[in-house]
């Protein structure tokens, strides 16, 4: 049958579908409102990080531009407040990560979409023209939530726990802090103001550090999400550093603060998420169906980054589907959801989790994280397996069974 | 961890479950509500044919007892009813099928289960045992829905089309009957009456054959789901041999009548199947839970013969999950659910449709594999796999252009 497959959204959701079906000569067509120059002028829209296996996926789609390794980082480093010393430990991935600014990376993968037969239209979407949608496509793939077009798919109540967002955010590009050596991605946790991931990113201007704050709501953070740089650059970066210098020091002593700002007055997001997990499946019309990608099918909170890495899984799961099966009926909606619900699930609970004050057991693990090298690896490269992640973490169980069996390991190994 | 597991049920579900968890070291009893000779002097329970992929399993427990090839058929034969002449054409297995009295194999496979460490305990279990049984075991597995405990685990209506038998069923084992060369099950169709399927089977006094008569409520052969051995063997015997002239001539060509007969008085089974998919998790206490198994969790009508297969199936991801996962808690039991689904769903689904009268897709399929063996055979090896006979069937359009793709390939190979 031909398989003319319409794509709402220029995410990684969007293109990483796009490409794999033009990689396999089916008719692809994606929707968004913005050009490629217009979002490569705008503000920064994330500071999503690639794990492996999106690498992976890259390479597969032949969009593998960053393969230089200054672009890459190799571990997480912890470091947790609240007790007498702050504990701190590195995780070592077995393959490493990038973050690549979305505004570099997307405009250059929609490029190649079209260098490679893909079409790109660029108009807003909303609800009322599904129905038209439905007679030019065969599938139509909604991956941007933008107005009211992801309320269309109902919330599963079931798996979203929050009607709110548990952290507020800051996300920023800033100049002026030293890379830890080995290079990697550092997570400071200040208990009960939030989190602080600090990243190696590819920006316009090279490499550079994107700061998310994760602030707990009501916490002493919480302002960083709201202060205006724009109106007030130097007392924006005053507060900043003094925040740092009290909830995540070991941030703080890594920053050069003479040469600390913003890489650029637009390198900066406000704001706060709400997790949801939608139903994916719509009936448009007759036997043809809009299913959902992306942050249509899942927002998680950028806490761990998973969002753009379970995008991009599940594109590539919707893409194979698409290509080898015969009919893109309601068959092939369920075949697609039970396909990816296993990793998205889990990326969506163990996040949510997360955002909630650690149980004993976290803390346990937390500890146990820090004078256990197994454990602690394992923990890091379940970032590309949040389903192995969630098989540690679902159940208080289960996290003891986790550190016992790691335990008797290391003692092994000893 | 130590993993006590309770297993309520001897059948294919049961003990292919406790004979996995036997051969990986981990506690296993079954509980039944009779013994294994109770069993073997028992009715008739069922004509249940074991395809490949069972057999495989049953290599991998150690007890493929009867892997001699007399006791296997390679091929179903079809014979279809209503046009002007028969349709009859035959699909030939990858690799054979078997029958074997379940009144051999469940005894001699609690035997091999005892020999291997397991414990059956014999007695009645119902509802209101749970609770002590959620003490006495760290998972219980409800593969036994006599009595009421099969009625614990809530209707899953959406998978459940029926409320009542779409047939009116005998299944008996007769003397008298020449084999098909090659060995096959044949399945004929009288149209708007109901199917027999005739199934060498392996019995106490050797190889015989099983018929079973699905017969459509309402039609002509209604009648062979009540009528009594019993009260008088000839007249039952000369009602079958009129209804099988009338409505299934080429099986009854193969009759010696002066040798037809059933081969024992208890060697035969009557009534009728109401098709059911159950929720499959039942909490028994704080963080303790049942999952249902076999015919608890799906019970087909057994037109398709999908029943042991799917019960075997899903007892062996049971098993590889129990002794592989840190917890049998709610993530176990969710995850057992997703891997066993798309088999067990689809096996249902699939017999759920074959009950109805056929669409114009299946009259259509049914004369395309008349004359095209290789869409013939591969509907044929699907009975392993219903997942992809039903990705084949699950909409009209899926029907097409199956019936499409493998014309063209017929016609490539020409």
């Amino acid at each position: 049958m031909e398989k003319r497959i319409g794509i709402i959204g220029a995410g990684v959701a969007g293109l990483h579908l796009g490409l794999y079906l033009r990689q396999h000569d089916t008719s692809a067509t994606i929707i968004t409102d913005r050009t490629a120059e217009q979002i490569a002028r705008g503000r920064l829209p994330n500071t999503a990080a690639h794990f492996a296996l999106t690498i992976d996926r890259e390479k597969m789609l032949g969009v593998d531009h960053w393969a230089d390794p200054q672009y890459h980082y190799t571990c997480h480093n912890h470091s947790f407040g609240g007790g007498p010393t702050r504990l701190e430990f590195r995780g070592t991935f077995t393959r490493p990560s990038r973050a690549i600014d979305h505004r570099l990376y997307l405009p250059k993968l929609m490029a190649d979409f079209e260098a490679r037969g893909g079409l790109i239209e660029v108009k807003a979407i909303d609800t009322s023209d599904l129905a038209h949608l439905a007679q030019r496509f065969d599938l139509l793939v909604v991956s941007s939530g933008r107005g009211m077009l992801g309320q269309a798919f109902a919330r599963a109540n079931e798996e979203s726990p929050y009607d709110r967002p548990q952290r507020q955010l800051l996300a920023a590009l800033f100049s002026g802090i030293r890379r830890t050596d080995p290079v990697g991605a550092t997570l400071s946790v200040s208990p009960a103001h939030g989190e602080l991931i600090d990243i190696p990113i590819l920006t316009f201007g090279g490499m550079a550090s994107a700061l998310l704050f994760e602030n707990v709501p009501g916490g002493d953070l919480e302002e960083l999400a709201r202060i205006r740089y724009d109106e007030n650059p130097k007392g924006f970066i005053q507060t900043i550093l003094a925040k740092l210098e009290q909830h995540h020091p070991h941030i703080y002593n890594r920053i050069d603060t003479a040469a600390f700002d913003l890489c650029a007055p637009n390198d900066i997001l406000q704001g706060g998420v709400t997790p949801v997990v939608r139903r994916s499946i719509l009936e448009l019309a007759e036997g043809k169906f809009a299913i959902a990608a992306g942050d249509v099918h899942c927002t998680v909170d950028p806490l761990l980054g998973q969002g753009a890495n379970i995008a991009s899984h599940s594109a590539v799961i919707l893409a194979e589907e698409i290509v080898k099966d015969a009919a893109l009926d309601q068959r092939f909606c369920e075949r697609v959801s039970w396909r990816r619900q296993e990793r998205v699930l889990a990326a969506s609970r163990w996040t949510n989790i997360m955002l909630k004050p650690p149980s004993d057991e976290i803390m346990d693990l937390t500890l146990a994280m820090s004078h256990n090298q197994l454990l602690c690896d394992e923990f890091t490269n379940n970032f590309n397996y949040p389903e192995r992640q969630w098989d540690r973490l679902a159940s208080a169980g289960r996290i003891r069974a986790w550190m016992a069996d790691r335990a008797n390991k290391a003692a092994v190994a000893a």
